[in-house]
């Protein structure tokens, strides 16, 4: 390492919510960015430290216009349906894009439909799109132009089912997903529902009869397992900032005792410098993973019933958005895996 | 309502601990009790105002001298295994006990000593102790003179899984509880578990591998079922003060429709005054709950997977420990089952 | 008590904010009081109890119409600026009113017009006005069909300096409370500053050039004293849902020890049911006082500066807010001072 | 940069407090350091990462064994009164201390003992102490080998007041520093003040009647104007894990408007940077500068009373604690004074 390593330009689009500024505070700490743009069309022309001050930068936030954008590595931090138009102007001259949004993460263009309600604009670039999920894909996703960064729920609890699936230990149509999340996770809009009085000594399941980030799940585990997988999924809002615990429940199909599971999970991850599986007998907490862009996964059988139980944690602005878009930048760029990132 | 009506002698013992003093705090609102005593060893000598300012009264804590005490109903807020000695010696005299412990849930002393790791003291006394659950149990309660108040996790998953059970609408051996409770929950002794630094910003579960009140919900609605009732019960720590949510999931026998379901269950509940059946596509929050005695239930059919979804929300502690201890005493004394409980 | 004794109408305007639904869970609970109306134009229409499930009551919330509303007893917990307007229509008719707002709280229109920006409209009318503190105005409010409801700052910072100005023990212009309030005190209006992941886990300071809650303050204390009180006072943001704690300092006049300073707080709350001085050495918590009418003081002198320190504790809710409305009422009405409250 | 510089090897005796784990996460991620040994003597023998698994290294924590500690650099995060004799033992050889207790802070061993209620055992050792306060000490502590980094409250009130009582704007016997700090600054041992039920939903001062960070404030900010400074001081304890806001009021000497007193700030620390004051009109929250070593400070003068109000924010575990301690090793070392800090 004998002389410094050129730096690449980023700008990031939507910069000020939740998912933006944990990309900022990230990507102004990687030793090889250099943070060219921060956009963000409510706050265009103040200062981004203005609106987050923990960040410690100069930069202004600035409007967006596509034709002002040079840099190399974009990162749209956006809302669906909005994503998907300015994906679609960005995208090609030799410049690589990961879209933290919904918008290119399924490849069903009628279940994105369904769950989204409206009609997909880029179909032929959808098809380009590698879903970024760096345990599952990443091969692809080093060759890629274009990550769709996946659900900050799908990527607790595709981790925690993705071993047990592809080895096909757990029957594929009775699994369920108990998931409980901080509040970032709803984002920076204001809402009677994220009011602190409402949301503090307080916790409620939401979205019972149906979450957007189910057919994200579904999808790639299915394709993981060769065979349609069905989840009952049930998201939980919990009064705190930062953090999603998922227990899932499946359903054995062979007679295997816990060590042996604990030692294929293990094994599938191997490579996986981010995920970590616990040892028989320990279970992962919140506090153990935010701020950082660490998975760990602890697992049992449960005595009565010989059900999987399968508990997952990550940090929603970590691992569940920011910190795996820069994890998938890194695989695009062909920096190490871990640079960046803790 | 000529004339004002006589109030009858209670003891708390236990008085001191988080149910304990939930109990003195309804008590002393209740319009027919007199309380004249409450024990505790830890702090004998104070008044009790002391170790809980939220008490209006100058009651002073005793230390426990069973002679002393004549009042005609005990309420046991004691740890188990130091409970049952001290109700089986109180029993007898015209009297009538509340126990909150753990110590006479289970009529299957074999189950008890295998969960609690001894031999069970009194298990003729045993015999004679009624479930506390007056949804289930409201004319046994009424003539009982030992009731066994039901642990916290217990009664909020065995409300939401009764009416389905007993009509048989569900599978018995494929029963998910998923239950958030919080810190209140753990009680008042310091642990670095409840140390506030480690729950605050965090969650977790535990006793993944097994939490002692499962046997208590497999044998309440085992026999309700008129089968072997087997759960998959996981217990998560949530920070916040006071509730529980239990998200439970069950295979569906039979193909009925959302509605029909939450007919039968509001069907089932109707004599309850508190438990309430949520109309089809609402869910119940914990801070409905708090500081009452009531449970109210939510319900759904998952559109993949068919199972169905029941959410249940309580105090623990209020139908989860002493308001339920409450509401069991009305029961026993003929009083009206509301009185003093909101 | 041989014979029921009537109850007497009240309609709550404002019913859905908290200061209101905090009334109407203490007027459904009263028992002199039948609660006929609650209005609510945001919500009219709609029973309350699906606003706030935990009133367990029928009332459906109404539109506003002067004509329509019959009772005795009326409580307006409207912004400012729209109370005085409706307080105006509302008056006479041989019925009381309590007003949460600010509107009748200044004597001097000029102060009112100087802090909230705006011409009174009700100047005569203002004259009437009592301001509702009963531990210093108890006669004049039983007296009065119009009583201003004080602020919660105000009452926390009053009650902890009265006893120290009225008796001439420290210095008039010097004085400093600074106040730590819950996010309640913020109302249900949503903001970036209440949004939970901005509140959580944070703290500040907040106008601090300027509350409005000072100069309500200043005149009751400068009138108490006889002379001109001026005070340095800084609102804080806590994040819990309820609650206020002030501590106030202020430079002693003359050479009293702590044990006389506390006799003299003693004495002068001897008749006041809600407002304890705590014994030399004891300082209160938040947590004895929320979800009561009680108000807590403790107090020490500065080893070093010879500073006089109180600490006062309410819940702002409570005797900062609806539970003081409910104790003015049972003043206007000569019912018991602490009738239905905690 | 054109070779790697080389890397000092450290030691952090007491690694599994809350300060002591927060050194080893910022000493892990530190250009210069290599971290050889971690001490606990309650964990000797477990990988740290297993007690805080936040720390992504295989460090196993060794028991106490003076003569095997051969860093050149030593952090003892130890209680008092145990602090002072190993670090004793540890002097010398060579050897760099930062003394994390409050062994080496008073100067004065008579007020050290007053407070501490016990005899210094290391006057001598005293004396080459450094107060660890690089605004104030900068080129004292470049040439120490004993640096006493100080108290969390002291560091927020000290950087709060320097300027103005350097310069003399403000009167040195009135001052009162109203502090409140997150739950972490009472450490990790359990009491029932920081079990969570307690603390959640509640706060309190404490200490009101004198708490041991007064006199390393007054010792500090007397030695710097130049006379005797006195100081009322009342800590609170605040529902959050990190963090200390101080609101601290002065009574000014001159009538300076605050834009000028904002200047006079600003230069005062114009070299410092890790200390930002806040243009006329801003107040600084505690969520700007958690996880950083950052200290930010808003000013105003109270429009009636004419008193200074400044607000000073830190993280307690950062710059008032860990992260100064890191500043101060940057100095002792030579390195750059921002090194491994944010």
């Amino acid at each position: 390492m004998s002389k410094p390593e050129s730096k690449i330009g980023v700008t990031v689009i939507g910069a000020t919510g939740y998912s933006g500024a944990e990309l900022v505070r990230i990507l102004l700490q990687h030793p090889r960015v250099k943070l060219e743009k921060v956009i963000s069309r409510t706050f265009a022309g103040k200062p981004i430290s203005q609106i987050h001050p923990r960040l410690r930068t100069n930069l202004i936030c600035q409007g967006l216009n596509i034709e002002e954008i040079t840099s190399s590595i974009v990162f749209a931090a956006l809302p669906h349906a909005t994503s998907m138009g300015i994906v679609g102007k960005l995208h090609g001259k030799n410049r690589k894009i990961v879209d933290l949004s919904a918008d290119f993460r399924l490849q069903d263009t009628t279940i994105y439909e369904k769950w989204y309600g409206l009609v997909h604009q880029q179909p032929n670039l959808l098809r380009k799109a590698v879903y970024g999920l760096p345990e599952l894909n990443r091969d692809k996703i080093k060759k890629s132009c274009l990550v769709a960064n996946p659900g900050c729920y799908p990527t607790a609890a595709i981790l925690a089912l993705a071993p047990a699936l592809q080895k096909n230990l757990i029957e594929k149509e009775a699994i369920i997903v108990d998931a409980k999340s901080g509040v970032t996770g709803a984002g920076r809009k204001l809402t009677l529902t994220t009011h602190f009085p409402e949301v503090n000594e307080n916790m409620n399941a939401y979205q019972v009869e149906g979450h957007r980030h189910l057919p994200e799940m579904e999808e790639e585990l299915s394709k993981l397992s060769g065979g349609k997988v069905q989840i009952t999924f049930v998201p939980h809002l919990i009064p705190l900032n930062r953090g999603i615990l998922s227990t899932c429940y499946a359903r054995l199909r062979n007679s295997l005792n816990v060590k042996e599971i604990q030692d294929l999970y293990t094994q599938f991850y191997q490579q996986d410098p981010f995920v970590e599986v616990l040892p028989v007998g320990s279970f992962p907490q919140i506090k153990e993973v935010i701020f950082s862009n660490r998975c760990r996964l602890g697992l049992t059988i449960n005595n009565t019933t010989g059900w999987l139980i399968v508990i997952s944690v990550i940090d929603n602005l970590g691992k569940g958005a920011s910190g795996q878009a820069v994890q998938n930048m890194n695989l695009m760029c062909g920096f190490p895996e871990e640079l960046g990132l803790c």
